[in-house]
């Protein structure tokens, strides 16, 4: 009999959803979990089962579930108006979010343009650069730079500036050609340093693309400090310094994609920002409503804006739109999670968290199977391997972090590794003991499935 | 000084936002309203004055703003979870929407893929018919055919399909090489025959093209009976009669776009369904939350979900997934949503009001500049003309639209013409009197800018 049979509810899931970037196969012996409730870091199946939510829920979850005032600002704007078309119109909850974005990122970026995911904020970025260099006389800059174990989206444009095989194989025949350059790779670094101390030597093969086709590159798109959906690969701060030299001699646009590690992941607001960087895009999604409703900003330095502000009959104006552009509710939430992260003091409160998952982390290395512990502010991974001398990776048949994600079932943690890469991304507002039963937890489904 | 310093809000728009599909410039004479709340048909500013959401804010809103029942479904999923992931994890407003989404539409659709706006529903359709072929032996099945005219959406992806130079042209270079194909254009008929009575003998081009070029064609994509963004041109089912039979003899898939028609507009649910059709992939975003929340659905054929399904190491499965997939708030809405719709004989309920519109479109025909109403159920659209015998265009830059617009806004209807086809997309709550009143207040708009 197949698992699902045990509820006529997983039976109706298994029969009519395909759920996103799942082998559904799977779901005949392992049904997924009907969630029924959330409060704070925790989410509840339906017999009363509860689960710590490890990676925020795709690592959207900010201040947990259920939060009475993020509730409290969607209840109030639904009794006004819940949705209401974004051109011709404006609202107040959205010129609050704009303003306050506008005040709270890198001061070169001046504008927001709304959407409602991060691969169409990133296709917005993409659009805009395009069209800049058409309508300013440089038609031949055309091409987009990304970096290997890049991850932007996947709606074809962003896939386009995908650098990881897994995600675009099946789709070459649809992408844009642009062009992949080798990143940084701190824990298998070609050039034998450390991040801690190097000058981002691994800067060298992005600069030399950088100045050999200068003349047809639009843009440079990142994941500033976390490369995602790579294993949360990690890269010291001097590499985005040496981007953004660059970029500025080669008249060349930079597209952060902040969309996994904005608004206080890192334990700064946004990387961009506090790292004084001046992006001419800055892709936000995810967290933007702390995990309770879809919607995404692109925000535009003001040189962009002012190619495109003319007369209407001129067609320079950017032609692109998404019904829900900034839809109500998910900006009123959004209001009120920014006055969370930026009010007494919030993001001081995560120092001595983030303190305490590097102090937890460390516990891995006494795996024989820990190829290294690496943490950014929120965000920590363990990447499993075979052997630590070599660093040899685990064959993906093995699916090591899906047996781990199985064994943190049963011991109410919900993880999602990626391949062999156990991480963590809370929602910031997880206690220290919390702290300690996630990585204690961890450590032992780890031990269960690599140690047995 | 400019129009917008009369409110301090609309400085801070006019200095931080970027609306979606706008020439910001026009806002330094004509600022966008600030709404501030909505009730039924109507959405009020600040200083209360009423506007009817004629065009139901971008063709999203079925029941009206401030719905108690849509707002009751909202406030109670609330008080459970907002979000949660959907990998791994559902819930019951995602089980009990796909569900019905499955019972409601075509038989052969079998499977519901989440994801949040109608860009995203339609790049799902195309990755999956590309990777479809691909794992079944015909790699070189990899274009798309579409209708001059059409628009499926902005991403990347979905404007490789789209055929109106105005929102593609700048980014010919980033875009999939797809085939565009010559559809119908009833009011211009080439063959000169009428809607009501032709074996849709403008299907012609398609044959030949699906005829030709059917082994490297992995889809037709098509927006049912009506071509929204082209200017609501309308064309008749047997028109899609031929196609589907064309694409079952040269085996390629069918996707149609109800993002736009679906859910009621046309008088009934869905297109394919009530015509009987059998789409491989039917999108569906807008109306389906009834414009209260972004979400969007892409159902799928049996056969293309039996192509993913296999096991994990073969690497077969869809890897897509956007972080909100299925929002619970979202399905919890589109939930009621539907429950109204398909309940009392709602859709009965419409038949009287298509019947007033279509007589309030008969006057239309009085003014000299009319060269056609056209109305699809309660889609009704007025096409102006120079010249009613050669039907010449009005040139774009006479922005005629958008100065019958402008006379809407000071006779309390919101509009917003295509160019020069000014259309009704109402709620579907609309009663009889203001259904009168939209159409005799855009009757005399008209005639105030093209008759005085």
């Amino acid at each position: 009999m197949l698992e699902i049979n045990k509820d006529p509810d997983l039976v109706r899931d298994f029969h009519n959803i395909w759920h996103p970037c799942t082998q559904m196969k799977d779901h005949e012996t392992v049904p997924p979990l009907i969630i029924e409730k959330g409060e704070g870091v925790f989410i509840f199946d339906r017999e009363g089962n509860r689960y710590l939510d490890v990676i925020s829920s795709w690592w959207v979850n900010l201040f947990g579930h259920n939060h009475p005032r993020l509730n409290a600002a969607i209840e109030d704007q639904l009794h006004k108006v819940a949705h209401v078309m974004f051109a011709g119109i404006t609202h107040q909850p959205a010129i609050d979010l704009a303003t306050r974005l506008v005040e709270l990122t890198s001061p070169n970026l001046t504008r927001v343009f709304f959407s409602d995911n991060g691969s169409t904020s990133v296709e917005i970025a993409l659009k805009m650069s395009l069209q800049y260099w058409l309508q300013t006389g440089k038609a031949k800059k055309q091409k987009m730079v990304y970096l290997q174990g890049a991850y932007h989206g996947e709606t074809l444009g962003a896939l386009s500036v995908c650098g990881i095989d897994m995600f675009r194989d099946k789709f070459e025949n649809a992408l844009m050609e642009n062009i992949a350059v080798e990143g940084p790779d701190c824990y298998r670094c070609p050039y034998g340093l450390s991040p801690d101390s190097c000058d981002a030597e691994c800067f060298a093969p992005m600069q030399t693309t950088l100045d050999e086709q200068q003349d047809s590159i639009a843009a440079v798109i990142v994941e500033p400090l976390v490369q995602g959906a790579a294993g949360m690969k990690m890269y010291p701060p001097v590499y985005l310094n040496k981007l953004q030299q660059a970029c500025e001699a080669f008249n060349i646009h930079t597209i952060y994609d902040e969309v996994a590690v904005g608004f206080g992941r890192t334990g700064s607001l946004f990387v961009s920002a506090s790292h004084g960087l001046k992006p001419t895009f800055l892709c936000l999604s995810k967290g933007i409503t702390s995990g309770y409703l879809p919607l995404a900003a692109t925000l535009v330095d003001e040189k962009i804006y002012q190619a495109f502000y003319d007369d209407f009959k001129t067609l320079k104006f950017f032609i692109h739109s998404h019904s829900y552009s900034a839809n109500p509710l998910a900006c009123a939430c959004a209001n009120e999670s920014l006055r969370l992260l930026t009010e007494d003091n919030f993001l001081q409160t995560l120092k001595p968290k983030i303190e305490l998952m590097q102090t937890c982390g460390e516990n891995f290395s006494d795996l024989k199977v820990c190829g290294e512990y690496r943490q950014t502010g929120m965000i920590g991974a363990v990447e499993l391997v075979q052997d630590k001398t070599t660093k040899k990776s685990f064959p993906f048949e093995q699916r090591l972090g899906y047996q781990i994600y199985l064994e943190g079932l049963k011991r109410g943690v919900f993880m999602r590794p990626l391949g062999n890469v156990v991480y963590f991304i809370p929602p910031l507002i997880i206690s220290p003991d919390e702290i300690q039963f996630m990585m204690d937890t961890a450590l032992e489904c780890i031990r269960a499935v690599c140690e047995s």
